[in-house]
């Protein structure tokens, strides 16, 4: 449901009066975009056409060389005009940049709007976040749709965020006329089981008749009808061909999300076996991590992929376009034609996907790879000073043992990076402290928001590998707690503190010496630097990792590290409550099951 | 943009409560279709599939034979169930029977939902009329959404009709609840150049956020880039493939109406070559006479002969579901998936599209071709009394020379049915009247609805056959002003008097013997009798007229004799104040050009 604001400048009645008059030749346009090749997502043609500008307005779509009275006049030949790319679901503070750097990154690459959850400051600094992130958006040559985040925190009792949105703050945010929905509803179980609070929240969407977008991780069957019938209506969480497939009969709005690369050949494979692309698939990046925003981009970089593995230009683009306006109900946005916005990219080609040249609202805000004037940036002040932790010492690392004469314990292990399993292992215990078993990791999470005593919970990983070292991430969806990963609690304090010195961020340690710091002051998210250093620093804490640990891709990958206490999803995780298990309820603050 | 109403009987918290708890399997379903194969528009499959029913709600789709509990089962094997059929721009007077009746004739054919512009009513009785149409739809099976009337008259100043709806008229329409959007804008001049009023009517649209519906009717190249422009986003007056296609790439909406039958084998072609059906296309029936409606169906049988001339059933649904509803924004039509209005039809085959039964908002309305309870009527007497004439005789109908020496005259014409053109002939003068030269047929129009003297203005139509008699009728698009065909006044005059007496109808007549009647006492539009009843006496003028006009289709057809006076169309046409061009603004109280 379209908010009066966001059309306003589109309905002014001299505008359109201008636009008609220039439409039929009578007076000039104010830009006329000559010789390019027109790409009609309504009809799947390429069509040699001009486009005729009116202010924010497109205001005629004609034969090539009909008009030639413009104030300005823009040479696309060569190129192939399309709607503005359009990212249904993604949140920023992924990439570890501000909105500013982020649209600097994405509008040049013809990434016109983003629909922006901003559930991870959410989860951190709370109220504050939003509106910090409502106002940071503002003046960006990007447009910004913000949703109110859903799940905070995103499985309640099991964590603890930095803060906590009921039903009666998601009232608040959704009756906010920049608030376009409610995002992601991550607390599946809660929404399947009739938890009251997740009935209010989805209540408040459903009587204001915004979005209630989804998150549908491992949903199949009678979870899935129940989850969709509770009234969500979207879902990126997508696992194979299956699962899309399931999802599109479901009627859900897929967010088709570029994050997990190795499955979008599948679901390429998969539309393409159904002969036609369904109006309700829709493109998003949901996290992009800094390097892969520096050196690929942000959606564009979807469409390019999936039109490398396979899918024809003009569905990707379709997807990216009139799919996704027609979700968010923006009948202004994704079309070339007459009366809509001038959201526009000019691409070299449809294999590269160079944008040339962007417009949008009918002004001209990028060329040949960056902006034409500099996005500017938002105070930020309210977001600093959220890692409010002291130093830890390595014995903070070690899971004690209350029994003086205790020789081993059994432990409760988390099975499998990603689709984790609960597991059992005995474990020796020297000095009153669990010996971690072979094959084991440790994580470690530690409450950073205040709110709370920062006591330590480790909890015992397996199937992560022989670790050498020891990362450390303020960045640990969703509730941002400190995160710890290791085998030696040595390393792992030394990790812990350079973070909490740095005021949040990522910190790889190995033989007791930070090889790679990226520091995220912001919320102990985001970092203030171009994304030309966070990707260069970001990179080098990769290639850190790539030191001290093995990947063994498609599971057990860095990215492994950011999702291990997203206690929301199906199977064992750790937070700063202990080791969660969102389906059975079941929380354990230690994980010694028996000692001997 | 769904208004609250229309939405709230889906979200209330119990509701959706005891969907999810029923999608589970944890409570019974209220009503359980079994067995039938899910016709789902989103993928295009045909798939075996089970659907549960809560209340009004979808609340799962599942395989066959998971769930038994329910309240209530359907037997739906051997049948397709498809969503409710959404026909997307529709006048119910234009079937000469009241919305209970109409709605007794569609239900039962598997039409739910239908988008009607009541301008007929508006033109005869004003606002009185939309608010008597408001009313009369509030109790029926049928969802009747309801839209402004944008063009009362059609041709402001080359008409009169019975009211005048500037805009301040549609503003106060728009601001309530149940009126959905601005019915077609028919004054397309008026729009593309730059007329205050349509202006004003076109941005009480934009303003409100609502639908602005459109008749562009011959539009083409920067004549219809400056009507969709202007604001306008829906056609459905396509005459050719190249139209659609045209009217495709500037965006419309597409309205692909049945009511040009011999129209849609081509249009078939076109989506055909093209591939795919863009998710603009949605289907109507505009205007269905009683015959047809009683006989072959509403938007059914635009579905039914669009398979029959070569479309795939799927994508015939398709239009007729989901596009329909997104063009509507109303996301819980047209799709059989969990969390949606459970409006469905069971059909027997995807060829004669023969509905079984038929669920609306999860009620059963309908089951074997006929309603399960009778539709309620509304009280009418408002509607009556609308034909505000004297009787007439047949000197009214010889036009006079006002020059007692006069020999000849040169007049114009008006050649050719349904694409006009100007013409000119010499006619004989006898007795101070002209003589219609041969191969003209006279064409009379009163104003009848008592806002000024009832003048009769005749004019010389050309390329209308050899009329062996006269036609009188009330229903004359769209002032409905008392129209009267004919080549002999004494006919004319008999015809135009009998349907007076009747408060308005229809009425052929040779030799001066009325041949066959329609009383249509309700706004000189409608009958208060069943479709059966008007179906027949309809059928009865249609040969009656058979017996007095060599029809020469697809232009000189019956039909043609209904859109005669439409005077937004370009081309000149007879109206209550002479023959009126829209493009030029030319207005000829008399036909006389020169006296000699």
């Amino acid at each position: 449901m379209t908010r009066p604001f966001e059309l306003m400048d589109l309905n002014l009645p001299e505008l359109r009066r201008r636009a008609v008059q220039a439409a039929r030749g009578e007076v000039p346009f104010d830009c006329l975009l000559k010789g390019g090749t027109v790409l009609d997502v309504i009809t799947g043609e390429r069509r040699l056409g001009d486009v005729g500008l009116v202010g924010p307005l497109i205001a005629s779509v004609h034969e090539p060389g009909r008009f030639e009275n413009a104030a300005s006049v823009v040479n696309a030949t060569g190129t192939f005009i399309a709607p503005g790319l359009i990212d249904t679901h993604m949140h920023i503070e992924s990439s570890m940049v501000t909105p500013a750097a982020y649209a600097q990154a994405v509008v040049p690459r013809g990434v016109t709007t983003v629909v922006w959850d901003p559930h991870e400051f959410g989860n951190v600094v709370g109220i504050a976040g939003v509106n910090w992130a409502a106002d940071a958006v503002i003046d960006l040559p990007l447009r910004v749709m913000l949703l109110a985040p859903s799940s905070v925190p995103s499985a309640p009792g099991l964590e603890r965020a930095g803060a906590d949105f009921d039903a009666t703050v998601l009232e608040d945010l959704l009756a906010r006329q920049e608030i376009a929905g409610i995002a992601e509803m991550m607390n599946m179980r809660g929404i399947i089981e009739g938890d009251a609070r997740m009935e209010g929240i989805i209540q408040a969407g459903l009587t204001t008749r915004k979005l209630v977008c989804g998150h549908a991780r491992g949903l199949s069957g009678p979870d899935l009808q129940a989850f969709v019938t509770a009234g969500v209506s979207s879902d990126h969480e997508l696992v194979s061909a299956d699962d899309l497939l399931e999802k599109l009969r479901a009627g859900l709005t897929i967010e088709l999300r570029g994050s997990h690369d190795h499955l979008l050949p599948e679901f390429v494979a998969a539309l393409n076996r159904l002969g036609h692309l369904p109006q309700t698939v829709t493109l998003c990046t949901d996290d992009v991590f800094p390097d892969d925003l520096h050196k690929g981009g942000g959606l564009d970089d979807v469409v390019r992929r999936l039109v490398r593995y396979g899918m024809r230009p003009e569905w990707a683009l379709q997807a990216a376009t009139i799919n996704a306006a027609r979700r968010l109900e923006r009948q202004d946005l994704g079309v070339i034609a007459p009366g809509r916005r001038a959201d526009l990219v000019l691409f070299e080609d449809l294999e590269s996907f160079e944008a040339r040249r962007v417009f949008v609202s009918g002004r001209e805000v990028a060329a040949g790879g960056a902006l034409l004037q500099p996005a500017l940036e938002a105070s930020s002040e309210i977001l600093q000073g959220t890692v409010k932790l002291c130093h830890l010492s390595p014995d903070d690392f070690r899971v004690a043992v209350d029994s003086p004469d205790a020789r081993q314990v059994k432990i409760a292990t988390i099975d499998r990076p990603r689709f984790t399993q609960w597991g059992e292992a005995i474990a020796d215990v020297v000095d009153a402290h669990v010996v971690p078993p072979e094959g084991t990791t440790l994580i470690s999470v530690i409450h950073r928001h205040g709110l709370a005593e920062p006591i330590v919970r480790t909890g015992f990983l397996t199937g992560w590998g022989d670790w050498r070292g020891a990362f450390a991430s303020t960045v640990s969806h969703d509730s941002h707690n400190l995160t710890v990963f290791g085998r030696n609690p040595v390393d792992m304090a030394v990790a812990a503190n350079a973070v909490i010195d740095a005021g949040g961020g990522l910190a790889v340690v190995s033989d007791g010496i930070v090889q790679a710091l990226l520091p995220l002051p912001l919320g102990g998210l985001v970092s203030q630097a171009h994304l030309g250093e966070v990707a260069a620093q970001f990179s080098a804490v990769r290639q850190a990792m790539d030191g001290i640990v093995d990947w063994q891709p498609p599971y057990l990958v860095f990215k492994a590290c950011f999702g291990a206490t997203l206690a929301c999803n199906a199977g064992p995780h750790q937070t700063d409550l202990g080791i969660a298990d969102v389906e059975t309820g079941r929380l354990l603050p230690s994980p010694i099951l028996q000692i001997f």
